[in-house]
């Protein structure tokens, strides 16, 4: 079967670097391979420069961005700790489950859908929890959570951030801003694909992290002794080399670009794709102050001239070899996402995507 | 950097089919793209026919061989279920972990390392346990368990395999045999990177799998949804797109060989590796009935000319780019684990190792 080559402008994942491509192409090194550890050690340093934090414990983790989730959670919380979610999409309810099945009391501060949270409800909603946890950019509405707020007043609790679709493409500062946990994926705005998960843990919650959790495989304490390597490489799993080897492509590219430069470029983009969609019609779920540039929700027009609007997306995908991201959660079936990420986000993209919406809705 | 072309012999990964790596050059597509679906149930097909089965739950799960143990036994047992296991190795070592982490009563059979779990002891140990578990190819050692044997007496109990490195390299025939689940690694016999975990459970064992499970990611009711799509594929996380192209890729050279020509080509190998290092004068550690033709695990030599057995590891590579693996847990120092699977079997590097080894150890 030959596939279709995709211009990728859902909610991730997103194109992939030409770069992340080669680097799969070269024969694979062993786990402890001492040429394969000074790969994954450059891509901890080049992690830790996109987080924006000094954190020695920062790693990929052997799994999606989901898994990052469960791993932050199933390390520094247990039966009866008491956790705060703010919860204003699809990745904040995800958030209550993962803590709820691994027996925390969670405590919902909920905002709608497409609202951004109150960092002031958030960091009041308990006198002493054991962590405050939140989504960065929701990947289901497109809206920016102030994570520096909430982090202001996080008091003791550990902060526990969802990066996943922020990081790469706007600012997330963890060490200024103090945030002890974040976990992001591969896929949005680091245009590799997805099957790791960039993570990265304070001092201050690595004296904290649970000793012996229930989950082996994620249990940080084991994997730091494989990572870390003080005094030796301790062989925990068998590290994901082809994707250590993408990844650190990846971030290679990004950094020379210049962080602040990818921020920009996604930045812009997201500007002129925001600015084209209102010009088409279009209304914008997220308020413009909260307004996530690489990954845009639009609201279903009423008026599709008898298509479903999953004829729209196939028409998109078929005609274009364009795909965009159905809505999800209460939105499924009345919004859009439309993700302009990594190697995704160039202005020839947003002409495209722009101009094909605009024939496929004849408008 | 230029990093080395490395010819691996360790323990795993192994040498990478060239048809792998050109499947990791297409362009992503997106994890809900129809044709990515394509490729994955063509994928989950070709589980089936290496696995032996006609389970319906059958996938690659989006982690390593390690995160197939722990979905596997996530989903089977809770606190006070009792866990029949196997042990002579390292990784039965871990499964008794991984099952007294989620609370279960843990019933330990043990055989020394580098001889074959007693069958009759394992099924024996327990009246009515939940779950009996075993490792078919221990990695650690070099040794085969009898899995036919241990499902003959399994009784009421869910029989749970570790088939991460007999997997396409000997016979594993999981509905004949009546394993109920079962988890492989990609980077062994199957000749691709690590990252995904084939994965099989059986009808029976999936009317038993426990609901809401402690871990979301691995809980492979949500993970069903996505993967068998009936009534429509439902979201649970984005599958690692590029390495199921790598795995699709991988199966598709297997297959094309034939299961029993890999299996042969395997045999061959390790026989031939074998015979060559007794004739240099290493014995094996294994025997001969329960020796495994892909990992062949054997005592360090006690003069090695005032070389320790790390340095004489450093001189393959160094000299050859030849990894082999040392050896593990009371092996550590002791024994080199030598590994001929998936691409990587072949002729020619047998005779390869057979004659640095050779030269190395002046032989």
């Amino acid at each position: 079967m030959v596939l279709s080559d995709r211009v990728l402008m859902g909610p991730g994942p997103s194109n992939l670097y030409p770069e992340v491509i080669s680097a799969f192409t070269r024969p694979l090194l062993g786990h402890l391979d001492p040429e394969f550890l000074e790969v994954l050690d450059e891509t901890c340093d080049r992690l830790r420069t996109v987080f924006g934090t000094e954190n020695s414990l920062t790693l990929p983790l052997s799994g999606t961005g989901s898994a990052g989730m469960e791993a932050a959670f199933v390390n520094t919380v247990g039966p009866g700790d008491v956790v705060v979610v703010g919860v204003n999409g699809l990745f904040g309810e995800r958030m209550c489950d993962v803590a709820q099945r691994l027996g925390a009391d969670v405590v919902r501060v909920d905002a709608p859908w497409g609202e951004p949270l109150d960092p002031g409800a958030v960091v009041g909603a308990h006198r002493a929890p054991t962590v405050i946890a939140l989504v960065h950019a929701e990947t289901s509405t497109g809206v920016r959570n102030d994570v520096e707020e909430v982090a202001r007043g996080k008091g003791d609790a550990l902060l526990l951030v969802d990066a996943v679709t922020s990081l790469g493409g706007i600012v997330f500062d963890a060490d200024r801003w103090g945030v002890d946990l974040a976990y992001s994926g591969t896929q949005k705005c680091l245009g590799v694909p997805p099957g790791l998960s960039p993570f990265t843990v304070s001092d201050r919650a690595r004296a904290r992290l649970k000793d012996r959790p229930p989950s082996w495989y994620f249990d940080l304490g084991l994997i730091a002794r494989y990572v870390e390597g003080e005094g030796g490489r301790t062989y925990h799993h068998t590290a994901p080399v082809s994707m250590v080897f993408a990844l650190h492509a990846g971030l290679g590219v990004l950094l020379e670009e210049g962080l602040e430069n990818a921020w920009a470029r996604h930045g812009a983009c997201g500007h002129a794709l925001q600015t084209g969609l209102e010009k088409l019609g279009f209304e914008l779920v997220a308020p413009a102050q909260y307004r996530l540039p690489q990954l845009t929700t639009v609201w279903v027009p009423d008026d599709l001239g008898g298509n479903s609007e999953a004829d729209v997306r196939a028409a998109l995908l078929g005609r274009y070899g364009i795909e965009i991201g159905a809505g999800v959660g209460v939105m499924a079936g009345r919004a859009w996402r439309i993700g302009c990420m990594g190697h995704t986000a160039r202005m020839r993209n947003v002409e495209l995507l722009l101009g094909a919406l605009g024939e496929v809705l004849g408008r």
